[in-house]
This record gives structure tokens, C-alpha cells and sequence, in this order.
């Protein structure tokens, strides 16, 4: 039962809500007219104490499309709400008016502390380095659509693997499916942090490698997630230099890689996939977004329980 | 007949018409889903050129809660219409756009000034420190909902009696109504301004004791109404520490409080009301600002001319 | 076929297709109730990279009357898609939420570029210094309204004809009209561009006079179009204080004007037309904003193709 509930950590779900959620998701991509009304008189209010326009939209979208409307505000300046007021006592407040919220917030555990005053749902939109879950969920429903199901993939997973938040989230997640295998490509430096090893994939017999150049593993991949690396996150400036190059997906790379391998990426990129790759029928970052606002339809429908 | 009106002082309408907005208020609060739909077609400008996230949100949900759409700004600096061009011209293009207008504004007088040349109801959303009349037809609204009329109780007021527009406008208000006694609690600095006293209370022969600390009169109230007492108001510092206790509710306090007594406050507060009061049967201000919503659906449609 | 075109610069529709908008902008003003749910399901996506609070107003409230909704950011501090990522990506990312965006940019061109990487409709709301293509139809509208045709007027154009934006693409729609003969009203600093007069004016064989005065030419127009004349234009004080009243519209000014002449201006206005002007029959300004509205719906419904 999801009605009601709030969403704070990826793992908040289980993989039965979680097929729940994708299954809504599954039905509104197939009919979205259908559900054109089904959130009417309902109103989410998106609380961006940071902005995060991408995000943002992405959710305002989602309500919308379900006849749901949208109060909010996009930055932390315009909101007075931020200034001498306790979230638990702004989310309160906020809950006399809305009926569902998503709270973007710079602090961690902010959307936690929303979540355990509020009347209504509160998603948590992304808090600090901490936890993004519906990007979480994005990517789920984008490799179930796009490879037909969660199990038995080859899964690489290149760039700062050390503090990005969305990569520690989705190998927690893809570690409660059957039969994932992982290969875990990064600079030395921002290699996968320990406690994800022992506690995660090992706990979980999730099979993996690490790998510190893309080209060397990209032949056996059925997905390839791409992320960000930050020059600044480089101990020297020689390594990054020499290895800077090895974390950007171009053209001559994907030579060697499947002909049905899948490309994510959470987005923005910066220059770490080349703009020749978007025409590759492989890049699936831009449908992936697509899918965000359908995940994020589906979850805000379940947790109003509207469907 | 309140259509095409605008609403710039809490004084601007009689007992009779505010009566009519807090009839219909009960109606919408009784059977929301009858009002899902009435301002269907119509836009509610929320022009603030200073940021109030919560009176904001408050009428945006109101208008999206009756089938309105809303367009606005919600801070000077986004908004090109604050540069360079006055209010008059910027009501009168709004006006092409827009069928009504909440206006929020750091000078004295701005919404007034709008409300001459629009050809729309201009409702002040708060000018400075001086009007901020939704602000008392959310208190009356939620007396008259708590406590089943607004004559014949005796209401406390605590706080900073001397600068709160809010207190003001509240004053002026109850003092319309019938048999109401007013304690008026506040350090000996901030008392309520002489006329007040004279032109208010006196006029209309309204009884008020004054009183410095709130434990020493609580016992006897109906209602009361907390407002804040900001540190920088006190002459000096000592008086400030000697007195800054008496005004903060604790369950201590309550002790001594009426089994029905309710207590009100506009919100946001900062220490003036412990948080453990939260939990006690008498504290309204959270479902005072739900009121909040309600009385500003009820003064939308009222002016629109659409209930 | 409008359906799924962007528009760029004033001049990418033919005479036929402003046509079509011009005539489906009548019908949305003779009944605007039929067109209440035309655009329902869809979003327009405003991205305003540079703030515009009418402009935004216009195209937002255009689309909520009919019948859609919006998502939007209103200025690039807000905006986390303005920073490190190309305007390519973000739009499409915008593509895959909104069904038409509107961009203002003070960039020359990045609408343009938009357009070409993006999936849905965009519309030019302004892009520096470059083009202003909704104003352009604004101010056509209102003239084909207010006077019954775009052909046969003697059109005064008044102010800065050098530098500014919104004069040159009206004088090259307008051109594209017959029989019209143009009186340009500047003083010497800021008279029209060469390229103008010869690739747009002569080529076209319109008629067209230079008058350093206002008052010497008011008496012949059918139409005047007012902007302004900014002090730091002029090359030195002295001619700035001889020749700035000479570009100030007054009651006095007005009386050597045609009964019938129509005065139209971009707005906002600072002090080149006084307040007095306003309350003439012949000042169109405020009318002329609200058929920048409706020519805003018609557009919108044209490129979405639900009319």
C-alpha cells in the first residue's frame, strides 16, 4: 500500500512496490490520456530550498499531465519560508495547502525530518550528496523498458564512483535484482568506497570487477552508465591528464561495444560523452529523462492514491 | 454585492459582506469538490515584489483549488515590471492578462495605488507594515469556525502590541462585533498606540485591561492570540531578559488556560510558542492557516462574482 | 501548415500564415470560451534566461486560456540548466517534458540554435538585442484590428529608429504590405540603418519620409508607433536637452493628429507619452498588450496544431 506514504531513500520500497510503481508507469507511457484527469483537485507543491531546474520540471511536469496543479518555488532567495522557520514547522504549514510535496534541500536528512511532521507525502527530491531516489527510479524504469527486464545484465558503471550519489543509490538498487553482474570503472582515486563492497554487493553475492579504463571492458557491457568526473576530485594534475580521456564515451569506443548495449546518464553532461554519440542508437540518456517524468507520474499517483 | 471589488483595508467591507465571504468559506470547507471548477477560465495574478512564500502559496492554492490558473512573480528581482515603470502601468498591463490580482509590496499604499487604475479586484496582500487585511479575515474566520461566532469572549493579545500590523488590523476587526473584552499583554514598551485606545477601543466602547505578563491573565481568556516579540524593540537589555519569558507559551503556562481555549497565531513563529504546545488540544494555528486558504477561495470567487 | 514550426524571426511565416494566426486570434477574441480547453494536456515550457515579467505574463496566461499549462523558470539565477550545459541539451531535455517552449535569451541566437536540436515548438520571445518576433504580431494584430486592414496606412514611426529591435521588424512585416508609406521620426544620431532603407525599403518600393520633429508630421498619420529615446543615445547633452521633448507625445501634440489615428507602443513606457495621453480614444497601448495575448493563444494553438 503506497498511498500516503513518502518517499526519502531509494531503498524505501519494496521490489514489489517498486514493480507496483513501474507498472503504473508502464500503463501511463501506453496511455497517457487516460490519466489526463485522474489527479485533479490535487495540488503538489515542489519545495526547492536549491535549484535544480531539470528536476523540477520534471516533477511539475509529471503533476500537471495527471490534471494535478503545482505551488512552489525554485530557490532558496525567494522563499521566505527558509528564513527563521524549522522545516517541520514550513512543512506543516505547506501540508494546509498541498497534498503531496517534493523537497529539494541542500542539507541532508532535511526531506526525513519534512517528512516526519507532514500531513501529505513528501518525496524527497534530492538532498545534499545524500539521496536523489527518483532518479533511482528513473534509472530502473528506463533499463526494464529499454533491456525488458532488471536481471541477469553485465552493468558498467564509469566515472566518480567514489561520492556520487546517484551511482551509490542505483548499485544498491540493482543489487536486489537477480543475477547483475557489476563492472565498476573509475580513476583509482574514486574507486567504489569500501563499505558499498562489503555491505552491498558482497552481502548481496553481487559479482563484480573494477576496471580503470572504459575501453578495456566496454565489449562485454549490456549497460553502460556514465557519469561525471570532476578534475578536482584528481589528487595530481598528471593522472588527471593522463586518465581524463579513458572516462569520455566517444564514438571510436563504442566500436567495440554491443550493438544492443544501453547508454544512461543522469544529466547534465558535461564533455564526458561526445556530442557524435547522441546519434548513436544506443544513446538512451535523452529517453531516459522521458522516462523520469513517467516514473515520477506513476509515484505521485500511487503515493496520492489516485490509481 | 462584493463582484469587481478590490479588498486594500480589512476595513474596506461591512459586517453584512463579511459575512457573505465566511458563509461561503463554510460551504467550500463542507463540500470542496462543489468549487473544483468555478473559476474555470480565470487567471489570479500574484505579483509580489517582496517574497512571502506561505500568503503566497496560501492564494495560489486557493485559486487552484477553485479551477483557476495562476501567473505571478514572487520577488522584486525577477520581475522586469518593478524597473523603470510605475504601478499604474504595470495594473493596467496585468489587467489585459489576468482577472484579479493579489498584490504583495514593501510600500505603504502600492496596492491601493493599483487598485485605482485596474480594471481588475486588486486584493492587498500585505503593503510594508501597514495592511495585511486576508491576514484578519483568516482570524475571524478561524474564531468564528473554533468558538461558533466572533461577540462575547474575551480575547488575548500578546506580543509586540505597539508595531504589529497584524494586531492592529485584528483589534479594529473584533471591535466591530458585539460584547467582546480585549486583555491586551505586552512589555510596558510596546504597548498598543494611544490611538488605538482613543479612536478604536473607546469609539466603540470596548473594554480592555492591559496587562505585562501573560500568566498573570491567562486564566480568564477565551481566546488568545500570540504574536512575536523581537529582541531589537526592547529599550535595553535587561528588560528585555526580565521580560522576554513572559510571552513565550509553555505547557506550564497552559496550565492555567481554559479547557477551551484556542490559540492563534499568524505565523511563521520563531520561539513564542514552545513546540511541545504543539501537541495540546487548543493550539489552532496551523488549522488556522488552512482557514487561511479557505476565506481567501471564498474572497476570490466573491470578487470574480463567480459564487 | 503551421504545426510543429518554431518561430525564430518575424519574417519566417509568409503573409499566408500570419493570415491564418491573424484570423484564428479574431475568433479567439470574438469567443473565447470555445478555445477554454483547446491546448488541454499540453505544456508550455518558458525558459527566460533573462527576465521579462510581461512578456512571460503574456505567453503564460495565453496558454492557461487555453486550456494547457505551463512550467517554467523566470531568470538564469534559478536556473541550474543555464550552468555547464549547452542550450542544445537543455532543450532537449525541456522536449522531453513540455510540448512548446518559449525562450527569451540575451544571447543573439540561442533560440535559433534551440531550435534546431529541439523536438517541440520554439518560440523567440527575445534574444538580446536581435529579435522580438511576438511582439511583431502584436503590434500587427493590433493595427489589422483597430484600423481593418495592414495596407493603405501612412505609419509614423517615432523615437530611436537605430538600435532599436522592436522598429526594424516592424518595418520589415510591414513592408510586406502594400501601399503603406512610413514617416520615421528620430533625431539625426538615430535614424534608420542604410541597410534598412535600401534592402528593405527600397527594394520593396515603400514610400518613406525622415522628420527630426513629431510636431511637423503629426497631422498625416493613420498610425503612430511610439518608443523611446534613450539619454545615453544622444552623442552630446546639448542635443538631448534641444530635441527630447520633440519625442514626448502630449495633449497638446495630439491635437494636430488625425481623429482616427491610433498611437501604439511596445511598452513599458517611461516618460515618452504622458499619462495624460492615456485617457484619448486614440491611445492603443494597454489594448495593444492584451492582443499581444491573443495573438500569443493563436500562435501557441497553430504551432501546437490543435486549431
Amino acid at each position: 500500500m503506497l498511498k500516503g506514504r513518502s518517499l526519502i531513500d531509494p531503498m524505501d520500497f519494496t521490489i514489489e512496490e517498486l514493480e507496483e510503481i513501474f507498472s503504473l508507469a508502464d500503463n501511463i507511457i501506453e496511455n497517457p490520456k487516460e490519466y489526463l484527469h485522474v489527479a485533479e483537485g490535487k495540488i503538489l507543491a515542489t519545495l526547492f530550498y536549491e535549484p535544480s531546474t531539470r528536476t523540477r520540471f520534471s516533477f511539475e511536469a509529471a503533476m500537471l499531465r495527471l490534471g494535478g496543479q503545482v505551488v512552489g518555488f525554485s530557490e532558496p532567495n525567494s522563499s521566505s519560508v527558509s528564513k527563521g522557520e524549522t522545516v517541520a514547522d514550513t512543512i506543516r504549514i505547506v501540508s494546509c495547502y498541498a497534498d503531496i510535496t517534493a523537497m529539494r534541500h541542500s542539507k541532508e536528512g532535511a526531506p526525513k525530518i519534512a517528512s516526519m511532521y507532514s500531513e501529505i507525502p513528501v518525496i524527497n527530491a534530492g538532498d545534499g550528496g545524500h539521496q536523489h531516489p527518483t532518479q533511482t527510479l528513473t534509472d530502473l524504469l528506463t533499463i526494464r523498458k529499454m533491456k525488458g527486464s532488471l536481471s541477469n545484465f553485465t552493468i558498467g558503471i564509469c566515472g566518480d564512483l567514489k561520492f556520487g550519489r546517484t551511482v551509490h543509490s542505483l548499485i544498491k538498487a540493482i543489487s536486489r535484482y537477480e543475477n547483475n553482474r557489476l563492472v565498476l570503472i573509475s580513476p583509482k582515486e574514486l574507486t567504489i568506497p569500501e563499505y558499498i563492497k562489503k555491505e552491498i554487493l558482497e552481502k548481496n553475492n553481487i559479482e563484480y570487477v573494477e576496471a580503470e579504463n572504459l575501453e578495456d571492458v566496454i565489449d562485454g557491457l549490456d549497460i553502460l552508465y556514465m557519469t561525471r568526473v570532476q578534475r578536482e576530485r584528481f589528487f595530481n594534475e598528471e593522472d588527471y591528464i593522463r586518465l581524463k580521456d579513458s572516462y569520455i564515451l566517444d564514438r571510436q569506443k563504442l566500436d567495440n561495444a554491443k550493438d544492443d548495449m544501453i547508454i544512461l546518464h543522469p544529466l547534465p553532461r558535461v564533455n564526458e560523452i561526445d556530442y557524435e554519440v547522441d546519434e548513436d542508437k544506443r544513446a538512451c540518456y535523452f529517453i531516459q529523462a522521458k522516462f523520469g517524468m513517467y516514473v515520477r507520474m506513476a509515484l505521485i499517483a500511487k503515493l496520492l492514491g489516485v490509481c
